[in-house]
């Protein structure tokens, strides 16, 4: 995939050359950032705030396949699903670190497309990029982020503060991003067989993009700040909706009841899963990466909520020894297990 | 190295049993550590002080190699590198976040031996482990490491604010880590070439250790305090003597001086480096990894300082356009230059 006629190698930049060549043109928007690129380490200055940190490692065949991902895309993506889990918590986001491994035979056009879709979250979420560290890599590409932020003490919104009788409600709708990995797979697997045949995604565009370019949810926390609620309870959905509500349950020591008729599903996630023998709820369940947020409210917040288009009420939370459980359309009441993507096993189920 | 008759195979723990399994001992320290591990983000909160972020990433088979790496040490280096960043800035160290990649046939009892020695570092520097992420990796070993520390803003000691006239110091000794390296990767080959032949490392441990085991100085900022100096300018010597003089000197407009016959030198890292063919002060000036402090200080300051044995004066800052140059033992005038380990070319120079 570059196979561009212009490449630069990297190794022609020197030994300072490419940390300043790719951060040259970073303005820093935000007054927390003091210091950025350019020293032993940031400087933030958070004023009596509370200071919000996540990192996550994406690796190469695990968790992204070039063969299918533009490199701008991919960029984009590791900035999001960082930035999720600072709104996961009910915070701003406000730096990022980003440490790239990569392997020399990259030209230095690849690196400024991955860092271009990068600086394009940052811009689009305000979020500045203070930092890292980029590397030589002998086995493949290695992108780990870091993702800075800030709450006031009592916004502050954790896994374990949900209460029996709340409600559980998610953002946006569920299980796209996995339908669209399976339909890029495919897609592949075609090429492949027959680099002549042209990839046929038409009209997947929304799953498609799920996948590819996700898009963190500030527009809810900033809808929650508006609305005067503080959720009890918050998790961003990055490894299924199954597997995240037990982390809430689990931590807040309560238990839930999903209703499957409840679980949001684009008609074109529900369709395409069809056509690949699989069950929509499933996906939505355990499919992951769709990074919209899951939290409870308390009932009390319910008549602020109810005319939001973009949030699904679909279930609450029971005192522990009820379980956790999924009433399907058809009333029967499965257990609720977490069997989202375990990179150890590398498996999606 | 994982010929343990007792293996554990990662993916026996479950979707959520590794973080669990190795974070359960993790008991915080540092008030400013609100919530570590088990939410979406950890929160922290530094009261009033700037906060410092720097991150490092570490591949096998570029920053380290298993055949003579014991994960153990691995742990504690990769913690300690991370801290020094820290320190350089003249700040306490109070958190890391780590993020892991290993392929599935790493037994869970090599990643105890990872883990353990970064949870060592950590108790020794009182760091608390907030966070972080384990993925699969389909290639070698990943480390990526966030640290986080504050600072009263008067104290933070940047790279840009060396004056002409300032003394030029470094703790420590140079050179170690590099020589400590050739040592190990000869040992290697001969046993490549015979594994019935043991290494011979006698009476090499200092130098070995320094490659194996490095110690991030938070003595000499702790000592600076106790003096009542604070450096014009600092930063950690990771890449070698000349490199990071260049960064300072560049990101101060300034130019240097430095003496052959002041740079500090361990004997046995002098004597090994001439086993091997070596110039011992190149090794110092190019070899990195040595994670001493360079710093500048006022000449006012001298007094305060000169008593100290673990600290060397080894030149001075001039203006800008007197350049940046290294005075031999002989009397002859060298320009310096960076020629300290470039990832990217993968040579170490």
């Amino acid at each position: 995939m570059f196979e561009q006629t212009d490449k630069t190698e990297i190794a022609s930049l020197g030994e300072f050359g490419l940390i300043d060549h790719l951060t040259k043109h970073i303005v820093i928007k935000n007054k927390s950032s003091i210091k950025g690129v350019g020293d032993d380490a940031a400087v933030l200055d958070f004023e009596g705030k509370k200071t919000l940190i996540s990192t996550d490692m994406l690796l190469e065949g695990i968790h992204f396949d070039l063969a299918f991902t533009p490199l701008k895309h991919l960029g984009y993506k590791a900035i999001q699903v960082n930035l999720s889990d600072i709104y996961a918590m009910n915070g701003i986001a406000s730096q990022v670190t980003v440490s790239l491994g990569f392997s020399s035979k990259f030209p230095l056009e690849a690196i400024e497309e991955l860092y271009a879709g990068m600086l394009l979250a940052c811009e689009k979420f305000n979020v500045d990029l203070i930092g890292g560290d980029t590397t030589s890599s002998r086995q493949g590409l290695v992108i780990s982020i870091t993702s800075i932020g800030y709450a006031d003490e009592k916004d502050i919104t954790y896994r374990n503060g949900a209460q029996e009788g709340d409600l559980i409600c998610v953002s946006g709708d569920l299980g796209g991003a996995y339908v669209g990995l399976q339909l890029l797979e495919r897609e592949k697997q075609v090429y492949l067989a027959n680099p002549n045949i042209q990839p046929d995604l038409e009209g997947k565009d929304y799953i498609v993009e799920r996948q590819l370019k996700p898009e963190a949810r500030i527009d809810i926390i900033d809808l929650l700040a508006k609305l005067k609620i503080k959720p009890t309870s918050m998790i961003d959905v990055s490894d299924g909706l199954a597997s995240e509500i037990l982390h809430i349950t689990r931590q807040s020591k309560k238990g839930c009841k999903i209703y499957e008729e409840k679980i949001p599903l684009d008609p074109m996630t529900a369709e395409t899963a069809r056509e690949f023998g699989l069950d929509p709820t499933v996906c939505a369940l355990n499919g992951g990466e769709d990074y919209e947020l899951l939290f409870t409210i308390k009932q009390a917040d319910y008549d602020s909520m109810k005319h939001d288009v973009d949030i699904s009420i679909i279930g609450y939370i029971t005192e522990e020894s009820a379980g956790n459980y999924l009433i399907t359309k058809a009333g029967n009441v499965h257990e609720l297990k977490a069997q989202g993507w375990n990179a150890f096993t590398s498996t999606n189920s």
